[in-house]
């Protein structure tokens, strides 16, 4: 019953792709990236399948044909937020989970798989690698990475974060204009942004400074690899103010103090008696107002807007996306399993970077910070190394298509697959 | 000592702009559009001055050359958001007060002013005006409108309403695509926008549904006109996530029960013991807590970035704000004064509008609600009247200058003018 082939570069059958987690600005271009180059081998690849909701969509055999998806659509994902194929926040973990995965493979011989996703999802990719082996079954299974928190480890960045970046420093340079307009040396605007372990974002926020313009926003920035100290904030932003009439900070979400404690966490009570997720800005907020007179304080929590505003993504990092994509599937054509791509930096002048390949094992389990040598004394401001980084990320802007004033994106047709398994069960 | 010319269509003098209020994404279109329409007409208009922070800066008499600016500068203002001469929320209320504009205008022998801004801006304007003309010195005051939140009388729309709206419903569209991407039947959006007496924004981003597509989100439509019913709520909501995977709500910030009661005020307290100002936001999304087990709710508070997102304006909006600044300023010179330049929509098959003028007196304390009529009987959605009024207002897309990734913004270089007036003492 079991498949017994040896690896080699000639397998052929059917590839299947997958979205998880929270979906960024370019997830979709990774996709269009699959299946695109899927495209282009049509000697070792059959059928181009989607599951829908990531791994759900295998265990409940939800699969749709991507490659009757018209061209048009196709051409469209690359700047479509959301995951297209529907996401899933599922960690495999059962034996009977995995079982069922590979039955659904073997009924529509997929033979590559690509899981588009974080740390969390690529944990799932090894896994099934790892149990599809163990039964015989070759499956070539190749991760493409994504995550607007930048971090994954081994790659040089991830697919997500310079459209995430752009927004977020594009929506802070904004802010400080309307800041800077009403501000008379009292204003504080309080911008919180994701993070809850790395301070990437809060960090690209500083790419809204124009070079040469010390002045410019944001003027205090709060990472969650900084333990906040809230006296010496409060002097800073008291620099800022006699300096500057209204002073920008942005804070990850996941600021901590010395101990360790999340500052977002509140201690409030609302309405209905319930605690109240106070949020890091409304915390700095309370330090503003409890130490100054007279200083008017303005939250901004950009929320998940930031992983979804595709209007304002960088055409840098869907290019990157897309190319991630399709290298995972080059790779698996190749012979290659059990590893993600990851993008790689040239060491040269100018910006370029390469799609390279590392083991799942490596990425799993890991989480880049934010590196220490890259924050200011003070922990409170961002090296000049991190602008020489994070700045091609976010150069170019995609030519989105407008109807009826709003960007037009796509949506898949989502052509059922014909189920050949009997229904799974949760319970069983 | 008094000057006692009478209305005449040769006056000739220094104009000066100001500008008022929140700031919008074209305020500063309509500042160029005032620059722009001033160097036509030299035998008229000497210098062209522009106050710093609003009526403030003709009190401290902090006058900047605008026509100084290079061209360059006044090209790109009509892009930038924020008030770039800097803007006030200073109603002008004491003799001496009045006595002083007047003592700077005739100083710097301004004989033209625009001030653009909202009622408070016009009020001002007005008594300005009225002040002038009992002292015998003529000088021709026309406002410029100006605001978000599109609820000044008797123009079609106000300049700033298009481009908010258009950012607000792009990014409910981009919301949506998340939210759908992670629903089971179980995932409530909430986007908080502003608007505390009209609900017009809220209402604008009802035109991020397509069309012939009724299951695009937003789903519901929470309007200040349109008393708050939890129980009602809770059961669209309920109906919602039956039909579909998720659900979007979007709330304006002055949401009232029929009691008239704000229901953001809240009545919690933080971690200092200070009451917290919950919002709309975490009160809707408390009852959905309350009324459902297992369903998550997502807040999303837009804030300050809704009216300042000049990455994402509406070219319609930025042609009508700076032609409603040239408008001002021809009007001026053709002898008008005591009135705002409002926007009349032509009744033709296709959206056309005229600048027109009308009295001062009737804008400055009106507030225009969103009609009854557009709201839908259950109070939580909108007619088509509305898409038909709002559509043509989000249309075009400005090509914007990048630098370094981001946006490129105007900012004035301010040649100072130089004082004529000893200083004015605010407690005189």
């Amino acid at each position: 019953m079991e498949n017994t082939e040896s690896s080699d570069k000639n397998l052929t059958g059917n590839l299947l792709v997958a979205q998880s987690g929270g979906p960024t600005p370019v997830i979709n271009a990774s996709l269009a990236g699959v299946i695109s180059a899927a495209l282009q081998f049509e000697d070792e690849i059959g059928e181009i399948y989607g599951a829908v909701n990531g791994v759900e969509g295998i265990l409940g055999e939800n699969l749709v044909d991507l490659a009757a998806e018209s061209q048009q659509t196709v051409r469209l994902l690359s700047t479509t937020p959301g995951a297209a194929l529907g996401s899933c926040r599922r960690k495999l973990n059962t034996p009977e989970e995995f079982a069922r995965i590979l039955e659904v493979f073997k009924a529509h011989d997929i033979r590559f798989f690509h899981y588009i996703g974080g740390n969390d999802s690529q944990d799932s990719s090894k896994k099934i690698a790892d149990y599809c082996a163990s039964q015989g079954y070759e499956v070539r299974v190749i991760g493409v990475p994504k995550t607007i928190d930048n971090d994954l480890p081994i790659t040089d960045h991830c697919p997500g974060y310079g459209s995430t970046v752009k927004y977020v420093a594009t929506t802070v340079r904004e802010l400080s204009l309307d800041s800077a307009s009403l501000g008379r040396n009292n204003l504080v605007t309080i911008v919180e942004v994701m993070g809850r372990g790395a301070g990437w974002i809060a960090a690209g926020a500083t790419l809204a400074r124009r070079k040469g313009v010390p002045e410019d926003a944001p003027h205090i920035v709060l990472l969650p690899e900084a333990a906040f100290d809230a006296a010496a904030f409060a002097e800073r932003v008291r620099e800022v103010l006699t300096r500057q009439t209204h002073c920008v900070v942005v804070a990850a979400e996941g600021l901590k103090d010395a101990a360790g404690n999340f500052l977002g966490a509140g201690t409030g009570v609302d309405a209905f008696g319930h605690p109240t997720l106070g949020g890091v800005c409304e915390y700095l907020k309370s330090v503003i107002e409890n130490t100054f007179a007279g200083v008017k304080t303005r939250c901004c929590r950009l929320g998940h807007v930031q992983r979804t505003a595709s209007h304002c993504a960088s055409m840098t990092d869907i290019t990157e996306a897309f190319e991630a994509g399709a290298a995972a599937v080059k790779a698996a054509v190749a012979g290659e399993t059990g590893k993600m791509v990851v993008i790689v930096r040239d060491e040269r002048e100018h910006y370029s970077v390469r799609m390279e390949l590392s083991e799942l094992d490596g990425i799993a389990n890991g989480e880049k910070l934010f590196p220490a040598a890259w924050i200011g004394g003070d922990g409170m401001s961002v090296g000049g190394q991190f602008a020489k980084y994070a700045l091609p990320l976010i150069y170019g802007e995609p030519k989105l298509s407008y109807e009826n004033g709003l960007p037009k994106y796509a949506e898949l047709a989502r052509y059922g697959v014909e189920k050949k398994c009997p229904p799974f069960s949760e319970n069983a």
